[in-house]
């Protein structure tokens, strides 16, 4: 595993040197990872906790890393010293991997002495940022697609980890597969991918290329169809080998178009292989894909089965970076929290201060989610008693809610720097995702003017948090 | 060094397979990387040479790559045998990394056995890609600014690679450093940062925070001043502990705003500085920059010395794709090359067939380039005559030079799998780029509207490209 402690912004270490020359260092502190709303996003999907877990893990200042550090002649030995002996300490509370967000909710939150919670914020948006906003893009695209989308954009991707935890992140927002073979070893997923246009370059004839394809790979035989002309020639070869193949006993898979109206040739190829009898053959599209072209195309009737998408999938081309951020929400003295709170001119930027948990409440009656509630953590929730929400800067936006039932969406993946929560399977993940998608009704995570689900504050968050704007940032 | 040789998508392998069991998987090929135009794109930065060949000399199969890929039951025996032994033997041709490129340009050509040549298309892709991406939108940023940019963005980079090679990349665009402390020592550049608004959160009032990172760095000292209100609290109390520090023999170095109109609060902090006897200092300003922000600030006369600029950076957050690809250009039959070239119904997507390499013109008046000139690799370009230029698809259009200078873009970088070119030091690559760019005119390398300079064809290249046209793909 490649040691990534020096994965951070150079301020965490100068301002790790400030704290440590106050005799403030490990005094403790707590800090949220939470997003703003953006128009491009309806939901988003959390991911890349595991691989903050790893890192955490993992977190030490190698030799080197130390002999570089004092070469920027920034640092003291006393400091160097202290940090040779660093490990992560701290507790990690977060959703799991698959779960549904919303803007505001503190995601994952960093408990940990003062040096170490700077040190790490860095890297953990990096990861959480990343990997969340590539599972909400996949999401989206699947939703449109409706299934069968595959992660096709390795050579597009943001240098080698954009495209291998890329790929992880389109599983969880429910692709089906990749075609990255690393990302498939490393988180067992399906690895998919047949040929390209040099293949059928490299024969003296498109026929000849998917004659030499189906002698090796007789079964499950996808040929790519667009080289030359899709209707005049690559469909008509493609079945002329798929009759071979038949009368040789084999079932052939189907066809790729990569290029031209996906619309028409998809319609029209579908009629001839249908004609000459092969109805269960797909049609796999690929080629510049998105959740708009392909709502574009099913919207048309185009006839295709499965999805290679790839640029603009991994790298979320129309939103490439979520912009999750990191703020002390609080700190400690012998154990007494004292709330934090980073206060803005516009009111949506001021943050939600003090320790939190986010519930999610579900009416009982249709088991959907209702709204999700953001409370101090010392709160609980009474399912027995109506609840009163309202919106948190609106405050006369109220609804009261009854028979209901509620979730805590954190848990503790980290205690005291040993991780607690178990590696889950990348497709159990996914799996987690679409069931508590279910939960929500449609207006709410549609693409397209949806109906704002409701994240709302306690009473008592609400009250601190305006007792503390009151108070320009103390109680 | 990780392992990336199963960064390569399946129709790689299986492609590989097919040709290996059709016994022309060690078939000379050779193909180019180019890109195509884009209207965001004036000219572009070549990066990611220096990875691809640490990719090519550690291309190996593991043991445990070989027993997953047999896993997958796609592939026999024999096969994962030779797998078990492949190591890169080609030949790579390429342009040197900080090298200003444009589009339809062989920027890097793989010469080698079929089955190696596929094998690595995607790795190369990636790396070439997103590298050129970066390097291009900060050269684009670096323009605007006029220097003094640093590069802030690894928490929203799109992985952890993203943001080391992403800030390698910067630096070649013209970037002076970066705050990524991994990317610092790997690359041997600058690294930057003081503070974030935790540090002034977390002491009891902004003049305390202040005091406190004067004292542990009173020198050089550089004070984030928008965490309550810039101009009534930050400056002032930066102001303060300025005097302070001169009082104790220190220069202060200056101040950073990160939030807030830019422009107007840079002029008035400006002020006060000066007023209060610090002109030396700098303002650094940072928060959602590009090349557009940047060139509207300066254009509103703010004082801004040096910029940190993030997301948009590191993203390149208007175009996060290059779209560069790598297409089939040669096969070789006992040592004689076949052309081969990808047609299309769109003129523009019409491959250069064969073997080519790339010229500058350049005027010897001026020292300034003229038009780039590509041509079949055994031709020369003969500088003691009149060259007669034409534009590749508008064929009336066209220009003679003379007295002038041509320079072979290209060179061999690895021969039979061993690199020949040497590592060259990061800010010399990125000299290199600045003293190319001196030899362009400005209406060439503009942000917006530029003069579209010249990538013509030679006449040899250009009437063996219509002749395979004419061929539908054979001469």
């Amino acid at each position: 595993m490649r040691n990534l402690t020096l994965l951070t912004d150079l301020y965490q270490l100068t301002m790790g040197q400030g704290y440590f020359n106050e005799g403030r260092h490990e005094e403790l502190a707590a800090f949220d990872v939470f997003f703003r709303p953006n128009k491009l996003i309806t939901y988003s999907v959390a991911a890349g906790m595991e691989q903050v877990l790893d890192y955490l893990e993992n977190l030490h200042f190698g030799e080197e890393d130390l002999a570089y550090l004092r070469s920027l002649g920034t640092f003291s030995e006393d400091f160097l010293t202290y940090l040779a002996d660093l490990r992560f300490t701290g507790t990690v509370t977060a959703v799991r991997e698959g779960e549904i967000v919303f803007p505001y909710e503190p995601i994952l939150t960093v408990k940990a002495p003062m040096i170490q919670a700077q040190l790490v914020e860095t890297a953990i948006l990096t990861f959480v940022n990343h990997q969340t906003l590539i599972a909400t893009k996949a999401a989206k695209i699947v939703d449109a697609a409706g299934g069968g989308v595959m992660e096709f954009g390795l050579r597009r991707a943001q240098g080698a980890d954009a495209g291998i935890y890329g790929a992880r992140a389109a599983i969880i927002g429910g692709c089906v597969g990749t075609s990255n073979v690393y990302a498939g070893k490393l988180f067992d997923v399906p690895v998919s991918g047949t040929m390209a246009h040099s293949w059928v370059m490299n024969f003296p004839s498109e026929l000849e290329a998917f004659r030499a394809y189906a002698r090796s790979f007789p079964d499950g035989c996808l040929l790519l169809v667009d080289t030359y002309d899709t209707l005049r020639s690559g469909v008509p070869h493609a079945i002329e080998v798929f009759r071979e193949l038949r009368a040789a006993g084999h079932e052939p898979k189907g066809i790729r178009l990569d290029s031209g109206d996906l619309a028409y040739l998809s319609k029209e190829a579908r009629r001839m292989l249908d004609e000459a009898g092969f109805p269960d053959t797909i049609i796999c599209a690929s080629g510049d894909l998105d959740e708009y072209s392909i709502a574009s195309l099913k919207e048309q009737g185009a006839k295709i089965d499965t999805w290679g998408v790839g640029t603009k999938l991994i790298t979320s081309a129309d939103l490439p970076a979520l912009g999750g951020v990191y703020k002390l929400a609080a700190v400690f003295e012998d154990g007494r929290e004292i709330p934090k709170i980073k206060l803005s001119d516009t009111t949506e930027k001021i943050t939600n201060p003090g320790m939190k948990e986010v519930y999610r409440i579900y009416d009982r009656a249709t088991d959907k989610a209702v709204a999700d509630y953001i409370v101090r953590a010392d709160e609980t929730v009474d399912e027995s008693r109506p609840l009163e929400l309202f919106h948190p800067v609106d405050t006369w936006k109220r609804m009261t809610v009854t028979n209901f039932r509620v979730r805590n969406l954190r848990e503790t993946i980290m205690e005291n720097g040993k991780r607690t929560a178990d590696t889950v399977p990348l497709f159990a993940i996914a799996g987690y995702f679409r069931e508590e998608k279910s939960r929500f009704w449609e207006e709410y995570t549609r693409r397209d003017l949806p109906h704002i689900y409701k994240v709302d504050l306690s009473p008592a968050l609400h009250a601190l948090k305006t007792a503390m704007v009151k108070g320009k940032g103390t109680v």
